[in-house]
């Protein structure tokens, strides 16, 4: 789920060179940090904020950049491992975050650095929450971070893309089942109860919810370059207005939002303060620097992003609309995992990326589709333990029958956001290959399975998800969940499941949706996940300590689990009703979809059939 | 496990007066503190230290009390919340630390009391770790901590207690497995890897572990009153020394250390500095102020305390001691237990307190024995839910043949320390009280049968022991472990398993000792209880993804599972298996020990026989 890609090293020699001869001019730093991020803190970026795969190489999705005179280092988590190694350049230091011994780069900064280091950083770039914490790790060292303008950007220079300013668009009622009026006035009442009067909303996502607006300016993101500011009297829209459509403006217009073009969010917060010295401004900890600086440091609060929480809550009508949009999905992944199988067995020569275009065209036939959520991982043999890895086009690897093949793929409906992870074999697995998708199979089922009291993090349940695999002497380097808004970022904070301890902050609660998502990956030979999306919601229990409502998941994905991959000896008696019961709702729920008499419906139901029956 | 009392609320009035009466003199202080521990950190005390429980009331093993001059609250978790609401009497306020909405005291000082306020504190019983968090929060409100001479003993006066100065002995190598001399050459390695030269150790049970002695001071703890400092070239024991033993003296002499008065540690300190000013002392977050302020600030590095680490790993021999003990800990279970349901069957009356006085009886019976490791808690009924409940012998219920019994209890022996909790039923269970049983069994036997990779900490499998109550609506207010010393505390850091974030910090590994016991309480019904203690080991498992031994834990404790209360048709055959081949265990192990002729043993024999016999 990035837009990783399994390539040669860049040679990032020159780059490297000019951006050294950057950082020796004034104000002179020692050493320059390129985080992954863009302004608004996304995980996806548009190309022209690619700056750290620009300057080092590295594609994968998370990662940071620091470059100092005599060396070069990115630091990466264990997804990333095996991708970057390959995409490095002999310039750079790969840092294994998650491994003993292996400093975080802001551990790196703070403990390894020499003291009376000058640290550069853009502070468009940088959030507040983290900068604060630095600058207090820094402080013994008497290093300090020095604000300079993107100095990997003037490297790029003319061959850096242009910001994209696609069209923006209403995302209709029926879709969000809230309107952008009641969203505002609930974030009003947030703002107050923290004690401040105004906000701004600095996410791409959080935007796009707030307004009931979507667009494309990152891809697989149906989100669009924008920030807002709400105050009791006022909101504003900073966005370019040439690029709404009619509707979105007369929506806007509406709602008695102000539009202010993109480019202009600091100089407006400067020149119109959003609330009297008195008054506080309340913003996310992912604020960047220079929004904070530019409403004054004075003036804010820095707390939970209000509206982050709100969008992690799903209303029923979304809920609904996720049920209905993974019944869809789960028609085209019943066309291609059939489709796929008809051309291995006959012996056609398939690529991983000829599957991925394969699984698109499905996708592109179903009702409200609006593109794909990320780009579909389709991997054979030991590409998929290769965990973030995705086929080049131009150069990847033929499907094999006698190989695990891994496909994790999502799109983008107005109702609702896929991500379903399946593993597949097309010959004989053998008995590793077997024993790992069960132990992972278990583990899914836990986490599909389980009651929680009210206030159970994320973090406290991750293990129920690892437990079988580790009782083989197995485990995976990725957390088990993570949010998933509603046609928007298929990655969505701020609950997930996992050993982040940033995920004990958020307990789970009814309306939030989740991946599930256990895996195993053994290097060089294969890699397996299960990946459902579930939403949370009141559980009914025998009874009620603590006089409260218990909390379960329902998962929304409908695809079969692979029956060949299954050692039945290894399932519980629970564990083997549930697949036969989620197997018996998948034909249920997919199968009246598959009625044409197309070639491609008979070959998929029949394969659905197939797959579905009790075992 | 503590030395609490379901009492009658004590009058605090006159001693909250007189407290006030002081607080208004200089230093004036709007607020005291009063923690439940001592100067060294301990969570069983000395009755001269009973600050908390003599201004309160309040007599659990875990609350802190806050004055104020027109209000008084008492800050505890989960466990105490019955018990505490039983002994504070009109002029306090229970603070439910844990429920949604209660703030920790910590918070109450820096969110609830007004800024500018002044916090009286007596430094010797405040730690850096704690003092210098405070410290953090209260800055932006501009209160302050003001040290103070302990006004609770001022209040207390005469009627204070004397400190204990009892007879200190060694610990033969045969119980420690590993010398007093080797321990400091140890710890003097590890103070140069955190690139200091000395230590102050300050808390009773690493001053005992570390030189291989023990001593009587504190009911229920073999510790004795000391700190000790270790230098490149010296060793020095703080401890009046006419307490120590012929043989005690005899081997610190051969080690060269140094003995001088407990009293004179913090001139001591001041008078004689640990090292030059350029070098730096190591001390744990536990280290109180005065310590601390005694040493020199500048001087301290505040990291995790070497010895506390040290100690949680058990040597072999200790490990063994551990299997010995439990086993024959087991013999004293088996005859108590089955005298008791003798007892009931007869129609005699057995009250709580004669029950425990009982099973104190067939201990002090046993090899090695030197004690009783906390109070037992024997608790018919409605008072098996009061968590550290302990039958006062002057007034406690009769234990009901058709209530659940609970019974937690532990010895101290040279070669290990117990605790065990069993629950019984000796008339006809009801529905609800089996099915709690069996939940807790399951999550017992869960954490029993775990293997988890190493660096796993025991926050992240807590939910592993809560997954079957939950399922039902049903959980618990404690932890699900703590760590248990050898011939030591009962309860002992850092390790344990449970939802305290502190946890995460320290990584369970081989030779670590636990408790697993997880509960359900049934608020005027009943209370159930499963604890035996486990030995973190080497796991052999199937694969090693990783490259790195996977971990397991051996369970120590002998004593059956109650038949009668388990519902096989919730049990896995996995589970079902585990109880058959742990009540063998237990039968091979204990039966041995009751073949004598009489009539304790005979009864003995035959109850454990049956109660083993396959399910």
């Amino acid at each position: 789920m990035s837009e990783a890609k399994a390539a040669n090293p860049t040679n990032t020699s020159k780059r490297l060179a000019d951006l050294r001869g950057l950082m020796k001019k004034e104000p002179k730093v020692d050493a320059y940090l390129i985080p992954s991020e863009d302004q608004h803190s996304s995980e996806y970026l548009a190309n022209c904020d690619e700056r750290r795969a620009f300057i080092s190489g590295f594609t994968g999705s998370a990662g940071t950049a620091l470059v100092l005179h005599d060396s070069a280092m990115l630091f990466t988590d264990g997804r990333y491992f095996l991708q970057a190694g390959q995409q490095l350049d002999h310039n750079w230091t790969l840092m294994k975050q998650g491994l003993p011994q292996v400093p975080t780069w802001q551990e790196y900064l703070s403990k390894n650095l020499p003291s009376k280091s000058r640290i550069g950083f853009d502070p468009t770039l940088i959030s507040i929450g983290d900068f604060e914490t630095l600058e207090k790790d820094l402080k013994p060292l008497e290093s300090t971070l020095i604000p300079t303008s993107n100095l990997v950007d003037t490297v790029w220079g003319s061959d850096r893309p242009s910001r994209p300013s696609n069209s923006v668009f209403p995302l209709e009622e029926k879709y969000t089942g809230k309107s952008s009026k009641d969203k505002i006035a609930a974030l009003r009442q947030e703002i107050e109860k923290k004690k401040a009067t105004a906000t701004v909303v600095t996410q791409l996502d959080e935007v796009a919810w707030l307004f009931n607006l979507r667009g494309s300016d990152i891809p697989f993101n149906p989100v669009f370059f924008a920030y807002a500011c709400v105050t009791p009297s006022k909101v504003t829209l900073f966005t370019n207005k040439d690029r709404l459509t009619p509707e979105a403006v007369q929506a806007l217009e509406a709602d008695q939002v102000s539009i202010e073009p993109y480019d202009s969010v600091v100089q407006h917060l400067q020149a119109n303060p959003l609330c009297s010295t008195s008054e506080k401004v309340l913003v996310g900890k992912k604020t960047s620097v220079a929004i904070v600086n530019a409403i004054g440091k004075d003036k804010i609060v820095v707390d939970r992003a209000p509206v982050t929480d709100a969008k992690s809550i799903k209303t029923d009508t979304e809920v609904e609309g996720f049920r209905q949009s993974h019944i869809r999905d789960g028609a085209a992944l019943a066309r291609y995992f059939s489709w796929l199988e008809m051309q291995l067995q006959s012996g056609a020569q398939v690529s991983e990326s000829d599957g991925a275009d394969k699984l698109e065209h499905y996708r592109k036939q179903l009702d409200l589709f609006m593109g794909l959520s990320f780009p579909t991982i389709s991997s054979t043999g030991p590409n998929g333990a290769i965990i973030h890895y995705q086929p080049d086009p131009t150069d990847c690897a033929i499907i094999k029958k006698d190989q695990v093949y891994l496909c994790d793929s999502g799109a983008q409906f107005k109702d609702g956001t896929t991500d379903t992870t399946r593993t597949w074999h097309f010959g004989e697995p053998n008995t590793d290959e077997i024993r790992a998708f069960t132990r992972v199979l278990q583990g899914h089922i836990s986490i599909d399975t389980l009651i929680i009291p009210p206030e159970t993090s994320g973090l406290l349940i991750d293990s129920l998800a690892r437990k079988f695999l580790w009782e083989d002497g197995m485990d995976y380097r990725h957390g088990t969940g993570h949010g998933v808004g509603h046609f928007l970022n298929v990655h969505e904070g701020p609950q997930g499941i996992g050993k982040r301890i940033a995920y004990n902050e958020t307990p789970l609660k009814a309306g939030m949706t989740l991946s599930n998502e256990p895996g195993y990956y053994a290097d060089g030979k294969f890699g397996i996940r299960i990946e459902n999306i579930v939403v949370v919601r009141k559980a009914e229990t025998r009874y009620r300590f603590g006089d409260q409502d218990y909390l379960g998941f329902e998962h929304v994905t409908m695809c079969p689990m692979h029956r060949k991959l299954i050692d039945k000896s290894l399932l519980s008696p629970q564990e083997l009703k549930w697949v036969n019961l989620y197997h018996a709702e998948v034909l249920h729920k997919v199968g009246p979809l598959l009625q044409g008499k197309n070639e491609d419906d008979i070959r998929a139901l029949a394969w659905l059939e197939r797959e579905c029956k009790p075992l």
